[in-house]
């Protein structure tokens, strides 16, 4: 049975295990720095769909779907599929769901869907609920842009705090047994709004939150920043990253050696995306990619991962709304 | 602990209590026959806002804090917020959460985010994770029928088989302590799609999910039509309530003796709402007002809820796809 430590934080005795993952994106994340780490990089980034929505969707089925096949598991393996996008409706998530027969709870918490999915599958194993849990989501450049900012036609010009909607999904399939990496700890997030308007600067809309979380983490279970070789928030880009560490060093919290920002690892400097990568699919692909094979091969042995969600809406923009932020965080340790 | 009986059901040992539920509702909900069961009725439907969308998140936030103020409880002593609506982005709840101290995992399953809320609620109560959790959603019809439908200046002529969104918040607390009503069973439901294509008629695209959720709980459980005083299904409305009872006789249950349908009691015949309400608040205000109360008065003993999504978005419709249900049914128990 898990336990609570501290205001937030649950700690898994069961130490449930990430069995496998799977991580699909698009011909630009396959370009970046980071191609080799994931699974199935796409030649056309509308995967043969008729849309852009459609072909969201179909690559979150593949990421599911490819992530049981590694574990020779079958669909009525599955007790809980956790899946949420950007998607009006999260109907990417719904129109995979469709095709799977796999009791389904749907989640939206914008590009903090990773850990969100994650970390509350990690507490309905150790709940004893389930033999097998799959977390996913995924998010799409062509299908964010042109529900959030503009038709793509107008070629609008990017601002420099903007970031990349990543075209990617990713899939984590959680069990109970084998030598695989552990969830440790989850520490659920709040809501925190320091009233950033500008849509075009995500970034700082949804620092408090990151920083807010990890202190927060660091509190509940009395660990520092030492005890990780690699803390990863999700999508804060490089002007988030660079406020998170700044704000965490006036907390007492000094992350910046093992600090990454999968937004700002996931392109290179050379492609023209201003602040980053951003959307559910940017730590979804790079913590089921880079960071998932970088633990099973070693290199990485304690982990925090916090995907990071602006919660805003096109409507709350227009009505004159501040962009609230939440970030969820995840302890992943392998081989000690 | 809880433990899995059947595909997909989790048998609740520790038997979560809701030891507190509040709803509000609209004006036309409130002349509607269940009115005198609402713990709130609006006088205006804009509740003092400047939009309908800010209008539906200060009525959640309204019912979540005034749950609390029932239970004699603060956010602080609340562990974890599940919450969701139908806007885009589920907006009502992310900004009630910002307004609340209280840890926040964002849901979306459109109309079936009260028992999904609840059910996910209860399976984290028996987790051992919460000594405290606020299960929530909303609706709003001017925010619905403008984002879903048409603008309301339109005065659109409505289908015959059309739902009226409820004007609603409920929210329901639960804890681990005390002599209040029980949730012994979670039966957590798939993503159904027989086909439906019609958006003016959801009864009948999330009645398969209605029924198969309600037979896989009868299979799962062992459990018959017989062992419920009442089973209430969300807003399949009554063209969609007589779809559920025909096919569930077909697969050898007959419920019809103690089948009601939220969305078709809410409003009077003499009220115009066509095939009745729907939305997220429809569930949310009958499950929290008319049937907790009947539970807590000892009318009641034993009761079925599961709350019915349609899964659609305006893209998907527009792009041919047909409309896939869900349903997620929980069991409460009082007084034996």
């Amino acid at each position: 049975m898990g336990k609570r430590v501290g205001k937030q934080s649950i700690k898994l005795d069961s130490k449930p295990k990430i069995i496998s993952t799977y991580s699909v994106v698009g011909p630009k994340e396959g370009d970046g720095p980071l191609g080799k780490y994931f699974d199935l990089v796409l030649k056309d980034d509308l995967n043969g769909q008729k849309s852009y929505e459609k072909a969201e969707s179909s690559i979150l089925y593949n990421a599911i779907t490819s992530c049981l096949k590694l574990a020779n598991l079958k669909e009525s393996d599955v007790n809980y599929l956790l899946a949420g996008d950007l998607l009006n409706q999260i109907s990417s998530s719904n129109f995979a769901a469709r095709d799977l027969d796999i009791p389904f709870i749907g989640l939206y918490g914008a590009c903090s869907t990773m850990t969100e999915s994650l970390g509350l599958g990690a507490l309905l194993m150790e709940g004893g609920f389930a033999n097998y849990i799959i977390a996913a989501t995924s998010s799409h450049f062509s299908s964010a842009e042109r529900q959030f900012r503009f038709p793509l036609e107008y070629g609008s010009q990017r601002h420099p705090t903007a970031h990349w909607t990543v075209t990617g999904a990713g899939a984590m399939l959680l069990g109970k047994e084998g030598n695989f990496p552990c969830i440790t700890y989850v520490t659920t997030g709040k809501v925190k709004d320091y009233g950033i308007t500008d849509a075009n600067n995500m970034g700082a809309s949804m620092a408090p939150a990151a920083i807010d979380t990890i202190k927060q983490h660091f509190l509940d279970t009395g660990r520092t920043p030492e005890d990780y070789d690699l803390i990863a928030t999700g999508d804060l880009g490089k002007y988030g990253k660079d406020i998170t560490l700044k704000l965490l060093k006036e907390y007492g919290y000094d992350i910046e050696k093992t600090y990454i920002d999968c937004g700002d690892e996931i392109y290179g400097t050379n492609q023209e995306v201003n602040a980053g990568g951003s959307g559910c699919g940017c730590s979804a692909v790079v913590d089921c990619g880079y960071i998932y094979k970088n633990i099973m091969s070693g290199k990485l042995k304690k982990v925090l991962i916090l995907s990071t969600g602006a919660l805003l809406s096109t409507t709350s923009t227009l009505q004159g709304e501040t962009i609230p932020g939440i970030a969820h965080a995840v302890s992943i340790e392998f081989g000690e």
